[in-house]
């Protein structure tokens, strides 16, 4: 069990711990004392009929979503009580980095999204009493968790934002995700994921962050020298300060983890390989919003979905920071996304 | 010296030689006993008015370009004297596999696409006494070389088509080659280009491979399992039946040589850094013939050079297969790519 110092309350703020216990998986497999980590933002109503549940996206915790929150935005923790839970993986959840032997590091078993959900809805419901949910929203896996949510539990959410994600993934995004984990696994210190430390395996994370480099805006992004805006000085300047220096402190294993739940993400995994069954279960007033220029998750296919859901919009947000506007490194960008949200959240619902 | 038996001319057919002896490079480097391979199809008439440059993209030989070549195409032997000069490092050519000791393998010095064109030309008027070109055209980095012969010497270039490639390598490209590299020498046997063979380095090649899977089709291309259409059965039958198996064979340091000169393409090495000057020198009626869906040659950025060049015209292909286009795996793509050529073969140009 490596303690990586990474994932540590002072940098990422205090998380409240749910025991599941052993926890049955999709799989057959169990996941043994397991812990989902969350935190919340405002209160829950005597009702229970204000709560925003806010799943966060591949290579995050709970604190990468809460930029989002506060008095004068959309998730304004005055009027919602928000949840953020914390994904199998992400370093505070059960995780390959802190769960005891035997089942750390490389011998952590596969996660599905819905394993994920599944925890979520037990934490909603046994340590809450909540039957409802306003809002479920997230962006890239979050995205995937919301739709996991959407319709697994289509009786309590009431409305849903998938941001930048995908209902089931594609081929594509399969091969690019398997690119991920391959390089990460080229780095002789991989070792089957019994590596000595995280940091042993810094040469694979880099790769892996080169990778993101080529695939995580666009084309544009680099031509205009996009990076400038947020104080880069060179194009190898962004690429180590801002790729490497994201994924540079984080856990092998723990990564690798999330890409695979995100490799094989599939709500038709709930109808047989019916994709459009699926999403047709989907009750929830549903703003599906794509990042225009999104290499992996590009708009046409989460377009294509869109026409699978019911009560849905397609509203997409372009950015030249693509995938990534959701960092809101552009004012541009943090206004369109809660404009969406608002719009959403004001939008009545049976 | 390694003599790899994937570059014979039994699969890839008779090569003529021309000899370069020290051939300075732009770098100040020296390629020493150079050696231009290259092949011919068609007779050069009397006034040398009928020839055809056709030089050829990363990781190919004079071979990959032929199958343009027949009696009922645009590209008619009977008519023209067609020249396929072989890019330094694609095994025929002076190449890191072909170079004796001490300039062999990972110690071969870096070459330029203008290196590659100043040889050429030295072939074609010294051999030849050739002062004028009907054609020239080229893919990928075949449409490098065409840019580079239309900026270097004007006047003899009356014709020209780039097709899926740009005048100037852009930051995206780049990084994208930069990641293809990378992933070679992450296999430990690579050990600096000194490998005890070519096939020892197979695991980076497959990797390369893998990046060539995300980047060379599009997202498309995969969700409509468009690969169907040639006989493969899954995404990994083609993934290791198409990407791995074309890549395998080859050369390591071959295609690093290759990779490199693409990575810092650009004409305007010629004018002090200014692209609009640079391409403002191409007199040639030329079109600019980006393929939709590229995902490294967006046809944004190929229009942007096409603007800035005075007798152009842009001719975007669309295609499923993306920069694969030109491998004319379908009917379509080689229908529209010929009636291109034979629009601009037919144009009278002063």
């Amino acid at each position: 069990m490596i303690d990586n110092t990474y994932y540590n309350e002072a940098d990422h703020g205090p998380h409240e711990i749910f025991k599941l216990g052993d926890f049955p998986l999709n799989s057959g497999d169990t996941l043994r004392g397991t812990k989902l980590a969350y935190k919340t933002h405002g209160v829950l109503n005597d009702k229970k009929d204000n709560v925003i549940l806010f799943p966060h996206m591949y290579s995050g915790t709970s604190k990468s979503m809460e930029m989002f929150i506060g008095p004068d935005r959309p998730l304004d923790p005055e009027k919602y009580f928000i949840i953020l839970p914390g994904q199998f993986g992400n370093g505070f959840s059960s995780s390959p980095s802190n769960t005891p032997p035997p089942f750390n590091m490389g011998a952590f078993p596969d996660i599905q999204i819905g394993d994920d959900v599944r925890a979520q809805h037990r934490l909603l419901t046994e340590k809450f009493g909540i039957t409802e949910l306003r809002l479920v929203l997230g962006w890239s896996m979050g995205a995937e968790q919301t739709y996991e949510w959407a319709v697994a539990y289509p009786d309590m959410v009431k409305r849903a934002a998938p941001i930048a994600g995908t209902a089931k993934t594609t081929p594509h995004d399969f091969i690019f995700v398997r690119l991920l984990e391959d390089v990460i696994k080229s780095d002789p210190a991989w070792n089957g994921g019994f590596y000595t430390e995280p940091d042993a395996v810094h040469v694979g994370i880099r790769r892996h962050a080169q990778v993101w480099s080529v695939m995580g805006v666009c084309q544009e992004f680099y031509k205009r020298e996009t990076w400038r805006e947020v104080g880069f000085s060179s194009l190898d300047d962004f690429n180590r300060g801002f790729w490497e220096n994201w994924f540079l402190p984080m856990d092998p294993n723990n990564l690798m983890c999330m890409s695979r739940k995100w490799r094989y993400g599939d709500v038709s995994l709930h109808t047989g390989g019916d994709l459009k069954a699926a999403l047709g279960r989907i009750t929830a007033k549903t703003f599906v919003m794509p990042f225009g220029n999104d290499m992996f998750f590009p708009t046409q296919d989460c377009a294509e979905e869109q026409a699978m859901i019911p009560n849905s919009e397609l509203r997409v947000v372009d950015s030249l920071w693509a995938h990534f506007a959701m960092f809101c490194l552009s004012d541009k960008d943090r206004q369109a996304i809660d404009d969406n949200l608002q719009e959403l959240l004001d939008t009545t619902v049976k």
